[in-house]
């Protein structure tokens, strides 16, 4: 690519400090699937990190959001995600396939759960009919940029335990989250029962962590991780990834870094004629609404993704992610680009139901 | 019960002929697993109804969506059906964790798919990242007593040809359909690809047919059967309830009869203060709104169900359903029960949001 | 078919009180998928009879075991089985498919496990890269018509309590096995945690329970029940056929009546030449020893199943099973007719490996 | 560790040249999950050197088996495989719950298949009851160490094909048979239907092939991939070490080595009193049978892994892999362990069945 990608945060490669921790781990010999030290200390630091029980490395965001689930659930009971949620719509089915599960999708207006959304879905309990809700499964942040409050994710939180509902929280950009709160992650992950720690779109080659938060939950999580595929030989160029990461919290940092491109971003559009922001910018997402003809001019020259369209074909969503290594001139040069062509926008609101392809 | 149960057409027995033909077919010994003569004769018999390839017969409704499903799908292919359809609300499940698919779901104003409410969810083919639609999954009648026209069902298997989607027909009371659209089995099987046949809510013990429509989609479909558990040793018992049923079209006359009482019932409570149809009265089930409180008293001696509730719980919608035992006396007696204790409806519409136990 | 049948219990068709209780249970109305009277009278009898703490009936003998095995077993963990059980062999993979777990199937003498047996599969405990051992899978009796003593019954328990296994008792044939042991149904299931208790095979239609013995084992069985397609919405015709087997203990009659005609054939062919017996007679199943060609002019008049073969061709197995209604002239022309047509065999040893078709 | 690990093949680390490729590919964006230059070329010299029809990057060996499975199998049909393979013993059951398949496993004196040894499995082919073979599953190199002959892996292909099934190769040494048969990656994948091409256990970090030999079973693979949880989203890092291991045939001189080191080894213990050789070393695996006192002693200093031991414990058979940076003086100074503490070996075998954790 000629230009800086906004396309996703995977376009971006690896960050130094995380190649620099794979080469120091390749000394030598160590003990496979993970009974090698290295991989022992990360799942430490992260279990300090995040206040969990347990920590669980694994290859990838889905991998781990199955990986999370698949320690909640028995095979006859639900899942209540948004219906934007990457679980129900960017994993092929894995949930369905690999667990089970009924997915209890819920139209949001901004990808975030509520109690009422939720409450929504809690018919026939007790019904041998009915798949029985066990899972309430959020984002956070979420698949649309949003981020929950500290207050929101608490709500949800009670709101699970008054329902004997557990929570599971997808965490691929929890970094992000915990940037756009100032709080540490184990604030966010004590709202949780499981999560997932995403290292992949912040600076990590390919890695996630499992977060199980209390002892009850990890009974067999070591055979659930091995048959699903997950347990990697040589650990420790997984835990390396991880403990490069957290080494000064690199995490926060990089995650800060994109949030902070992505603020930038938006502030330079306001005002723009033609664009308006699709949700509040609170985390490494910008989605812009405006013309198609106006998206279409600019994804000759920029990678980013049409999120959705409107049902007339005339307006889009457009996504735009910043990622750790994301400038602020790559950031000035886009909004120049997006400034100097515009399109036109009708007053109606942009559709946002997701029709494209995935991020 | 004291007086005829509205509660489901399951709440009946079986049909005389239907006992009469299980007793005649006890006569000696009989090779098991459906390589007897009986069960040769109805599957050749149904075949010919039905103008389909091949018959195999289960055990009971849900088993026959699924067994019938699994013709259609791999693991990472979705099925588009009706929010309110059996197989999403009512199988507790068994389509996700037996063939591992995602169901996508469209809510719908009567419990029928259109091509429209189809192409909202034909997103995302040919992307890796989304479960791939292959199946329209359609009731006749649906689960809310509506009976799709013959120009719906064509369209509909049209609009799947175009877009290499298959159709999945719930027949679990097809028989119904046929009566209210005074057409052959065949006619309506012929805009499917598969379809089940219901026998037990029809006079039957408990006995589904699944029917497979082409030669293209048989392959393997025995050891489908035997591995999801369906293939009953004693086949000649299944067979006879079937047979019983196909001779001089009993299967069109307990129908024709169930809805006749359907109709006489929407006849009877028209115009009766605070009671109205929630949907068209299309086949043997009678869904009335009313006042919740009407409800209630009506409940104390009636067996009926409550389909659903407004958010404010002041309104609901009442589901009766009709037998092939059904009297024009039982349906007297449970209208003027309903016009002699009216309850007080708002003019806005009652929530069709189904959240109550199942049928 | 000409002569009885002695192909396969289940070529019998229905006992006529079975089929007298179906008629007598046609009554009016009844609450469906097992909430009426008779369905909740026949649980409790069920669970007298058993010692156990709940009872719920299902289609047939693959749905009972696998139902059975779905409360004792997570995906990753695994099923000591005998090498010639039904579950292993003749389920088409239901158990791999529909539990997602491994068979560890062990090689027997004679279809019976033994401690020895069992532990010789108890390798790679808590080794997470091995499906866990967590069921003992017997079957009583046997699928070579052998029958478990009640010390080795208690043993296989006890070895079980020990090693942290559960025991679940595939009983299709378990009223052969009270029989054969003159004991109760309870003094059997004292030594499982879960059990099937078989109808079809007993002169039932169509119906078998599944029985747990515990509290702990029963949490989400209704909503696995229903999962597993095996919720009967007119449930009481399963019932009344339970029901008609409990009373008076008619399924013990019938039991004790079909495993005297199997001794009755086996005393009827000792000293036979060239015809010896493949394993005791301890129920309904006679597997003899004999030349292939003697089988083949045998296959031409009865009914009966080739068991197995020998590597060569020239010997096989020949299974005859015996039902409640075989008479006793039955065995005696079947007995006539093998002594009449006798064959050479070798003194070599048959092979008794299974390789043909499934009863 | 402070001297050379022997107890696995991903006890080393990753080659030189492989993280070299890594840091190379960390230069600016790339499109994610696979859409980039690097993995097209890399999919590219894949099959170009396999001869395959195409091919598709996991993260793990276990992964790369289910997904190749995948491509092969409906879930009533049965995958044929040695007793020992890596699918049934060490992937805790994963293939039984991903592919709901039935693994027919069958005892080997030293790892391989052959013909008669599969014909013993086919029975009940075309009975409803049985689950239908469909795979052979082989490992080249074998669990064991030994490798097939070209001559056997060609009558394993053309036996396959006489009897309508496929051939599955588990290659995650096939680097290894290559070397040991002097031939080209596309001789030995010939063979295969499908086959996997193992990295991580010859210098990679982390990577496996999954290769298709014909166009005819690639529908739908990269929906397998993703919903099995395979699709990495940074790509290009796996990409990158595939394309090392390539690059002037690495992957060959390091499997050479390792072979080289493994015949080393061999000779070096050739005569020592006490020690024999368990299966012929055939690649970078040496298993001895020795005592297990003997076994004891060299566990303090050397890691490796006792495979399995006699049923009276008195003898064991030890693995000891050899890797990519295992150097002549490691094996030396193993060779003079060994030599120099030997126990006493009884002349009777040792047990071969494995009982103990896996690699």
């Amino acid at each position: 690519m000629t230009s800086k990608s906004f396309g996703s945060d995977n376009h971006a490669g690896a960050h130094p400090a995380v190649l620099a921790a794979i080469m120091a781990a390749n000394a030598g010999d160590a003990i496979a699937y993970g009974d090698d030290p290295l991989t022992g200390a990360v799942h430490s630091n992260l279990c300090t990190a995040a206040g969990a029980w347990q920590a669980y490395l694994v290859f990838n965001g889905t991998a781990a959001n199955i990986l999370g689930l698949s320690l909640m659930l028995r095979p006859f009971e639900a899942v209540i995600c948004a219906e934007t949620s990457h679980v129900n719509v960017d994993e092929c089915g894995a949930a369905e396939r690999l667990l089970g599960c009924k997915l209890l999708a819920v139209p949001t207006p901004d990808g975030k759960l509520t109690p009422d959304l939720i409450a929504s879905r809690l018919t026939g309990l007790g019904d041998e009919h009915r798949a029985q809700p066990r899972v309430i499964q959020i984002a956070q942040v979420t698949e649309l940029g949003t981020c929950y409050s500290l207050r929101e994710l608490r709500d949800l939180h009670d709101f699970g335990r008054e329902h004997d509902l557990l929570v599971y929280l997808d965490g691929a950009r929890v970094a992000n989250a915990a940037a756009s709160l100032s709080c540490s992650l184990a604030v966010i992950a004590a709202c949780a029962d499981v999560l997932s720690f995403g290292g992949t779109k912040n600076g990590a080659l390919g890695v996630e962590a499992v977060l199980v938060m209390s002892e009850g939950l990890v009974d067999g999580v070591q055979y659930q991780r091995k048959q699903l595929m997950q347990l990697a030989s040589k650990m420790r160029f997984l835990a390396a990834q991880v403990d490069a990461l957290l080494t000064g919290d690199l995490w926060l940092a990089t995650a800060r870094h994109a949030n902070a491109m992505a603020s930038r971003l938006a502030a330079a559009l306001d005002g723009v004629p033609g664009v308006r922001l699709a949700y509040p910018v609170q985390s490494n997402g910008v989605f812009t609404e405006l013309a198609r003809d106006h998206a279409a001019r600019l994804e000759q020259n920029w990678s980013c993704q049409i999120w959705s369209e409107s049902a007339d074909g005339r307006r889009c969503v457009v996504r735009w992610m910043t990622a750790f290594d994301t400038s602020e001139a790559d950031v000035d040069r886009l909004a120049a680009a997006i400034s100097s062509a515009p399109g036109v926008l009708d007053d109606t609101d942009a559709a946002v139901s997701r029709e494209t392809q995935s991020a």
